[in-house]
C-alpha cells in the first residue's frame, strides 16, 4: 500500500505499514488500521500530552481530569503548560470552541469537544465562547444564507443542553457578530497572505474569495479584543488598537479535534506580530463512525452515525447492523482468540462514553481474551447510549428559545478576574517553554 | 516610446503616438499627452456619454445638466438608459458612492465624485449611501485601524460640507457597519474567486487576504439588501434572502471615478446571480495634477494637490509655482501662437469649476490665441479656488459632532417610492439595451 505516497511521509518506518493519512478540517481519511496518532503529532508539531501533564492539572484544579483525559481521547496539545503556568501567576484565561451548523441534528461525535469543554469551564471556571461557524458553511456547502444561521440556533440547543453555564458562556453566530468580530478579523486578515493559506488549507485560485479569508474569522475568537463585553476592562485596548498597549496576559485555551490544528496554527503565527499571546490547544481524536475507525463519524451519512435526535430503536438497529466488529468471526473464534479492540467500534465507543472506569476494564479484558461476545458488547453499548441520548433529548426539550437568545446575546459574563493561585509546589511544575 | 508595450493593446493606430497608458484602482500612469478616454473606453467596454442621453437626462429631471456632464467630465457610463426607463416607470433606484479616508484633508480632485452626486441626488430626489472604505485603506496602508476610523469621520464632515441632503443621506464607515452588510458580502463572496480578482486586480499570491475578500465589500452597497434601514419593505427578502423572491426592480446608480470601474464590472457579473439588477454607472475622468494632466492629483503629493484645508496664500502659491502652463514659453511667444489648452492645467481646472459658461468661453477664446497670458488664466482660477475653499472652509466649520454621527447613523431616510414619470415621449427615449 506504499506505491503511491500522496505526501512526503515524515516516518519511514509506518511508511511500509499502510497508506499515507489524510486529515484536513475537511477530510480525514486514514489508513486500514484506522489514524496513526503519534504520527500526527509529529506531522502537526504539537505536544503528546504526558502522564506528567495530566498530574498537573489534577494538582491545579484539586479535581480528578476527566475520562477523556486519561484514557488518551484528549491526546495532543500546544502550550498547556505555559497555560497552567499564567493560570497558577493568577492571569485570566479564556475558553474558545466551535461549531460549523451544517445540519439540523448534531451526531454523537460532535458532543465530543462540547462535553470537555463544559469539564474544563467547570474546573477552572473560566468563560467560554462558542463560535457558530454559519457563514463557513454557506461558503462551502449548497446552503443558504439564513438556513445555516437558523441551523446555528438548532446545534447551539444542543450545545446548551451539554449543561454549560449561561453566566459564563457566550454563544455567538458568525452572521450576528461579524460587526463585533471585524476589526480583529482585519488584523488577522492584514497578517495572513493568500500563499500561507494556500499552503495550508491548499485553496486553489478556483475557490471562491469568501474561503480565503475565512481563516481570520476562525482565528479572531483566539483573542480577547473579540469579545469587549466579557473583557470590559480591555475594550480601551481595543479602541486604541495599539499592538504595544495591549493586555498580554490574558489567553486562550481552545479545545478541539486535531482536524481544527490548522486554522490554530495559522492563528498562532500571528499572535505576536498583533502583541497577543498565543492560545493553547488542547486536541481530541477523532469518533470513529459505526463502520470503522478509519473514518471519523460524519453527519452527512445516516447509518455511519448516531444522531441526537435517533430514537431507542434507531440506536438499537444501528449498532446491531453497523456498529464494526473486532471479535471473531464466529462464537467459536471470539471464544478462542477474543476481540481485537483497536478496531473494534463498540468498545471504541464505550471508552469515549462509560465513564465508569471498573465496569471498562471488566468489558476491556473479558471481551479481549473471548469471555465476552460481540452482541453482549454491543447490547452494553445500546443501553449505554439509549440512556445518554435519551437524557441528551430530555435536557434539550426544556431549553426555550428564550434561553438559546440570552446565550447568543452580546452581554457581560459574571466572569471574575482570578488570582494568584495556592498550588501544591512540585517538581513537574516546572512548565516546559516552548 | 512603443517598443516595450506593456500590455496587448487594442487601438494600434495610438500604439505609435504614446506610452501605455495604466489605470487602475490604485495607480493612474498615463502617457505624456494625457489619459487617452477614448481608449479606455474601448478597454473597459463602457459606453460613451452621448448627446442624447445628455438630452434624455435633461428631458426626464427638467433641469439643465451639470455642467460636468455637459463639458464631458463624467463621460462614460454603464446602463444609464435603462435606469433611466426605469426611473420613468416608477421605479426606485439610489446613489452610491464612496471614499477611502487615507488623508487628514481631502484634496480638490475628491470633491468631483460628490459634487456630482448632489447633483443627481437634488434632480432625482434619491436616497444616496457613501461607503467609508476605512478597512481598505487600513489592509492598503501602513495606517492604524482607529486612525483609519478617525479619518472616516474627518472625510465625512467634508462630504457633508458639500451639501447633502441629511434626511436621504446615509454615510457609513465599513469598520462600523459590517455587521449589517455581511450577508450581502458574503453572497457575493461566494460568487467570486480567487482566479478572477487575480485577474481583474492583479492580485499576487504575496498579498494579505483581506484584500482578496475586498472586492466583494466595494460591491455590496450596490444590492439594496445592505440597507434595509433605507428599503424596509425589502426587508423581508433579507431574511429570506431567497434569489428568486427578490424585488429584482430596486436599481444602483454609481458615480465614480473612471479607475473605479473594475469593482463594479465585477459586481456587474455578480449581480444576475444573485437576484439583483446590474447596476449602472457613471464615470468621471480623473482630476489632474498640478504638474499636469498625465497623472492624477493625489493626497501623498504636497505640491501636486490644492487641498481643502488650504489657505489663500498656499492656493496661491501652489498655482503660481506649479501649475503647468500650455502657454507660450515667453509673453511673445504666447502672444504669437497662443497656449496649448488640452495640457494647461489652470485651463483644465477652470473647466472644472468655474461654471460660468460664457466666462469660460471667453477664456478659452482669448486665451487659446493668445489674448490672454498664463498669469492672467491663473489669476482667474486662484480667485475661483480662493473663493470655493475658504466656502467650503465655512461650512465644514459650522458641521457639527453631532450632525457627522446623525449622517453616519443608521436610520430610516424620508424617502418615498417614486411614481410613474410624466416624461414628454421622444424618439431618443429608447432604450438601448445591452
Amino acid at each position: 500500500m506504499s506505491e503511491q505516497p500522496q505526501e512526503p511521509i515524515q516516518s519511514t518506518e509506518q511508511q511500509q505499514e499502510k497508506k499515507e493519512q489524510i486529515v484536513t478540517p475537511w477530510d480525514v481519511d486514514a489508513g486500514d488500521d484506522g489514524v496513526d496518532y503519534g504520527k500526527l503529532i509529529n506531522q502537526f508539531g504539537s505536544q503528546a500530552i504526558s502522564e506528567d501533564l495530566l498530574e498537573r492539572i489534577e494538582r491545579v484544579t484539586k479535581k480528578p481530569v476527566h475520562h477523556f483525559l486519561k484514557r488518551g481521547i484528549f491526546f495532543s496539545h500546544r502550550d498547556m503548560h505555559k497555560l497552567l503556568d499564567y493560570y497558577e501567576q493568577g492571569k485570566p484565561f479564556y475558553l474558545y470552541t466551535g461549531r460549523g451548523p451544517s445540519s439540523e441534528s448534531m451526531h454523537l461525535g460532535h458532543l465530543i469537544p462540547f462535553m470537555f469543554t463544559k469539564y474544563l469551564q467547570d474546573v477552572f471556571d473560566v468563560p467560554l465562547v462558542v463560535q457558530m461557524t454559519d457563514d463557513e458553511k454557506f461558503l462551502w456547502k449548497k446552503l443558504e444564507l439564513e438556513e445555516a444561521h437558523r441551523l446555528t440556533y438548532e446545534n447551539a440547543k444542543d450545545i446548551i443542553a451539554c449543561g454549560f453555564d449561561m453566566s459564563k458562556t457566550f454563544i455567538f453566530s458568525n452572521l450576528d457578530y461579524m460587526g463585533h468580530l471585524y476589526r480583529t478579523v482585519l488584523e488577522i486578515e492584514k497578517s495572513v497572505t493568500c500563499s500561507q493559506v494556500k499552503g495550508v488549507f491548499g485553496f486553489e485560485d478556483s475557490d471562491n474569495i469568501g474561503k480565503f479569508s475565512f481563516p481570520a474569522i476562525q482565528a479572531a475568537p483566539s483573542f480577547y479584543t473579540s469579545f469587549p463585553h466579557i473583557f470590559p476592562e480591555t475594550a480601551e485596548d481595543k479602541k486604541k488598537q495599539k499592538k504595544t498597549k495591549r493586555k498580554n496576559d490574558i489567553m486562550c485555551l481552545i479545545p478541539c479535534a486535531i482536524d481544527q490544528d490548522p486554522y490554530f496554527r495559522v492563528t498562532r503565527d500571528v499572535a505576536p506580530k498583533l502583541g497577543f499571546q498565543k492560545p493553547a490547544l488542547i486536541h481530541s481524536k477523532f469518533f470513529p463512525a459505526l463502520q470503522g475507525a478509519n473514518k471519523k463519524m460524519s453527519s452527512s451519512s445516516d447509518t455511519s452515525s448516531i444522531f441526537l435526535t435517533d430514537t431507542p430503536k434507531q440506536i438499537k438497529d444501528k449498532i446491531n447492523k453497523h456498529a464494526f466488529s473486532g471479535g471473531g468471526a464466529t462464537k467459536e473464534d471470539q471464544e478462542k482468540y477474543g476481540a481485537n479492540l483497536a478496531v473494534d467500534v463498540p468498545y471504541q465507543y464505550l471508552q469515549f462514553f462509560l465513564e465508569d472506569d471498573v465496569q471498562l476494564e471488566d468489558i476491556r479484558e473479558k471481551y479481549s481474551t473471548g469471555k465476552m461476545l460481540t452482541g453482549q458488547v454491543k447490547g452494553a453499548l445500546i443501553d449505554l447510549l439509549q440512556k445518554m441520548v435519551a437524557e441528551h433529548q430530555e435536557r434539550r426539550k426544556k431549553i426555550t428559545d428564550e434561553q438559546v437568545k440570552e446565550f447568543l446575546s452580546v452581554r457581560k459574563l459574571s466572569f471574575t478576574m482570578p488570582t494568584k493561585k495556592e498550588v501544591v509546589p512540585s517538581a513537574t511544575t516546572e512548565a516546559k517553554k516552548e
